[in-house]
């Protein structure tokens, strides 16, 4: 279901709540019609796409200019391999997000070519933070693929010790493509809080998603309310809030009033999106996703779990704390077949519709158009990824 | 031997080739006095590191003002855990090297309580750049133990996923520990950067020598050369050039002229501290260390892998080959033997001599006073630590 249709629904929820119907019914009518407009003139998703993967061997290119790749060659091509192997395959919504941003954001008549390049490094350094956590990720949760390949550490050219080291290099590649870009530019400093504070977050997120876990069986954590804070910051910083605030700096519309607007949403939809994730984890098709779930085996605190929780009897309680965390596979089997009993799918989609329609109410409260659009076309892009 | 003594010993050797023996003669003696006076009066070691250890809650405590701490008092106690179990318990060499550096080479009217403060926490931040690399380079490697625990990893309560977490934690807070001092001073760019740079050289040496011990038991890439680039890299950048650097940034006494000496004579105590480490790791006492070697099993090109090589005979060479880089023990023991059977620790006691005689000659032709002692009190202190 697109974003117009989705709105409709959402529409006719919320005014079967409202005294006023046909007023409000007329303003959202009015709202949609607008953000599918614009939709089809701003941003084409699949255009930017193609232009983001052209700029990428460029973006790489300047660390090349480093004297020390110049004294080490070997270091150059191996560090091709790393970003190239680490950024190519996965489907770029953070980079296309910080690019969608800019030009939806930034007066048309200061967007150029070059305006344009940096707002496509930019994206790929939110792009190759993501790489970094998903390198360390994938090691600490001894994950298998990734992107349908196996995963990093696990490539025979690669190897724990590589990938590990692995990791910093490509930090340092983002750190350095944004000295190499942005270096004079007075946003530089602000440019690189942002992606230091972001990676602090996610690994807050990290910290919280693997104690969590660890908690020797004792599910009394497993809360909507921790849920929410794991999820806030191991995936909503720096999915939304990092290449939205990005875009935003370049296009120097990054104020208290956008900062606090992006800072609501972003936690909103990386909500939504990451019981999406959790939901793919387990009832998704690895064929389409490209990577095997492991949040039952590992016993994370997932959407699912929370929810299912909620939900059990004692007796069922004793069969998720027997087989919830368990590398057995009959005991991931059983945990499955808990979640169909206590018809978690069913509950997820009702909650996940819910949970949508508050989001696009939120947005439509942000009074500025563009960005308000923004914010329906970020979610419209993300929405419905791996359905 | 202390230093005086070694520099009576590089003095006659060196004067032994020089004609004009009796004014060199003098000369030396006078610098040996000057400097052996200067360390007297200039720089206590043992005062340092307990007023450096002292410093560290403090430097730890600013961490705690963070908004995020705040909202997540559990993730505060965990960040502190991390830091203290990786700060405390090593030699803090690095740290005191930028104390040393800052209080050697600043003017005796600029330092006060605060500038010394400041260079403390200089001083924390390159002991957390250390840590960062230990906690993934113990991941790397596999290995056991460091200073006498259980590596990081290892530890029950920590474990693969926390420690890889871990090391984004305490990378980070090496950022926000220096943005909370010195946001607001000139050289905060040039710090970050160095750090940044640091970090980087460190994981290029890191992979230099990954690569050069997966090489499939071709030894051809076993070159003194390719060693001395894999240290300089590894261990030279972090350990001597970044803390003197950051102590003459501090003082603001890093021009052209000092940056050339601090990287020349940096890479050569970097040599000479590794090739010290590599003998270690195969003849050093493990009580005293702390640490088990791993260099023979993971067949790491060390300084005694390379000579050994040079050394070889084609039958030894046949047996190093089938030996190194096995996880057996009786393979490690047998190197160790061949080691003794080519008279590698006799070769080591020499080149060592002379190399270290080399650096006192480089550092006494540093022609700043305070330069020069700062450089020869770097190598006593941190000269024959593990002897």
């Amino acid at each position: 279901m697109n974003l117009c249709k989705r709105m409709a629904t959402a529409n006719s929820l919320v005014v079967g709540r409202s005294v006023a119907t046909v007023t409000i019914n007329k303003l959202f009518e009015s709202a949609i019609q607008r953000v599918c407009r614009s939709f089809s003139t701003k941003f084409d998703l699949k255009k930017e796409r193609e232009e983001l993967h052209n700029a990428l061997p460029g973006v790489i290119d300047v660390l090349a200019k480093h004297e020390k790749f110049q004294e080490i060659p070997a270091a150059d091509k191996w560090m091709r391999n790393v970003l190239n192997g680490n950024l190519i395959g996965g489907k770029n919504m953070r980079g296309l997000t910080t690019v969608m941003t800019y030009k939806i954001i930034e007066k048309p008549e200061n967007i150029t070519e070059e305006t344009m390049r940096l707002a496509r490094t930019l994206g790929w350094c939110a792009e190759i933070l993501q790489a970094y956590c998903l390198v360390l990720d994938d090691i600490a949760d001894g994950s298998i693929t990734r992107r349908g390949m196996p995963c990093w550490y696990r490539r025979e050219d690669v190897g724990i010790a590589n990938a590990v080291n692995d990791a910093t290099l490509i930090h340092y590649s983002l750190l350095q493509i944004l000295r190499a870009n942005f270096e004079k530019s007075p946003s530089y400093v602000e440019l690189f809080h942002n992606f230091n504070e972001t990676l602090f977050y996610t690994s807050l997120g990290q910290y919280l998603d693997i104690m969590t876990g660890l908690n020797n069986k004792n599910y009394n954590l497993f809360t909507m309310e921790h849920y929410n804070a794991i999820v806030k910051h191991k995936s909503a910083y720096y999915t939304f809030k990092l290449p939205i605030t990005l875009g935003m700096i370049l296009a120097n519309q990054f104020n208290e009033e956008t900062h606090k607007n992006v800072d609501d949403i972003s936690m909103q939809l990386g909500r939504l999106f990451q019981m999406q994730d959790d939901y793919i984890d387990c009832f998704g098709d690895e064929n389409m996703t490209g990577k095997m779930g492991t949040d039952i085996q590992e016993g994370k605190c997932s959407w699912l779990a929370v929810k299912a929780l909620q939900q059990c009897k004692p007796n069922q309680r004793a069969v998720f704390t027997v087989c919830y965390g368990s590398k057995e596979p009959a005991h991931s089997e059983r945990i499955k077949q808990l979640y169909v009993q206590l018809k978690i799918p069913e509950l997820y989609k009702e909650e996940e519709n819910e949970y949508y329609n508050k989001i696009i109410q939120r947005m439509q409260a942000v009074s500025l158009n563009a960005e308000r659009d923004l914010y329906l076309q970020v979610l419209d892009s993300q929405y419905g990824r791996k359905q």
